[in-house]
């Protein structure tokens, strides 16, 4: 019908949302026109501020409104060690630990050999450059391989040391162990085996 | 963070849909910025035109471009049946299966009152207004009761009949029973129930 052109402009322009379908689509717009127009305007403006005005650092790739984001800007960094993490979700894991004071580098993916996501895709280049080209008052000492426990982020981890087996640095990875107030009865075989093996 | 304002405001706004929480919206945030930036300017355009734009029909009250909306204006429709939904994309589904030829009106919600939702909310004066102002040419002679069937619809259903029980008018509401498709085994109890005492 011609009159709904503008709603279903919205709907479709919503099922673009990672996760949306077309039920989850029209309840989204039902919702915003029927009870929070000031909600999809303030969305509408957050967007287009968004999009044009966050882009990559150009030292840890990660999302920031400035050439150098305020981490890597930030002189009470320890400078000698670098987290590799998928997401700028995942740096913020790390922060909200307050356990971590190095830098980081935001991969912005993962590999995916089966989905054709190559070392390439992810800009594997970008931190090997990053690495070589570190502050030659701080040398970096060691890396972080925390990217997560799942087959991607296994193979990932796995690629990255391998291409930094001759560059002399250490290469470390998060322990795997159990959950902090998790229950041994409900943790997976794996991960308990895991555990027992890096016991301390 | 002083440089990810633009990012957690994103997250915000996408947070303010329904069913999206943080986890949600992170994701969203990162995937426009990440992989479609020509999604999320899509997107801010969809809104800032559909909450600029769409309005309310005012003979039926599903939203609209128009002052009457292109259902109410055309002169196909048989005026003299109208089918009362909750939402416009229960409309469309009435619409999808091409077997109803009547007009609408859309309630844009269900009376709850255990959520303090209740006939004012929901503005069923405007559809008793609606049907009193019936064209004069072609008397309107049945309401069709097609809100959900669940609790709530079920109750929006029972007090427009309820209300409308002096008016004249033939009231119903549509049938329950099997789906079609479906195998009895899987289907509950309740509805087996009500196919049993409606069968024809």
């Amino acid at each position: 019908m011609s009159d709904h052109r503008t709603l279903d402009g919205l709907i479709d322009a919503l099922r673009r949302l990672p996760g949306v379908g077309v039920k989850s689509a029209q309840r989204m717009a039902f919702h915003l026109l029927q009870h929070d127009r000031e909600g999809a305007r303030r969305l509408a403006g957050a967007l287009t501020q968004a999009v044009d005005n966050v882009r990559h650092c150009a030292r840890c790739h990660t999302f920031t409104e400035d050439e150098i984001c305020s981490t890597c800007r930030d002189p009470r960094r320890d400078r000698s060690v670098l987290c590799v993490v998928e997401t700028p979700a995942d740096q913020a894991a790390m922060e909200r630990t307050g356990a971590y004071k190095g830098l980081y580098f935001v991969l912005m993916g993962k590999l995916s050999p089966l989905d054709g996501v190559g070392p390439r895709d992810i800009g594997l280049d970008r931190l090997f450059d990053r690495i070589d080209e570190a502050d030659p008052e701080v040398p970096l000492r060691e890396i972080i391989l925390a990217t997560n426990f799942t087959a991607e982020g296994e193979t990932t981890a796995h690629v990255i040391a391998q291409a930094l087996k001759d560059r002399g640095l250490q290469v470390t990875r998060l322990a795997r162990g159990v959950p902090i107030g998790s229950e041994l009865e409900y943790v997976d075989l794996g991960t308990i085996a895991h555990a027992l093996v890096d016991r301390r």
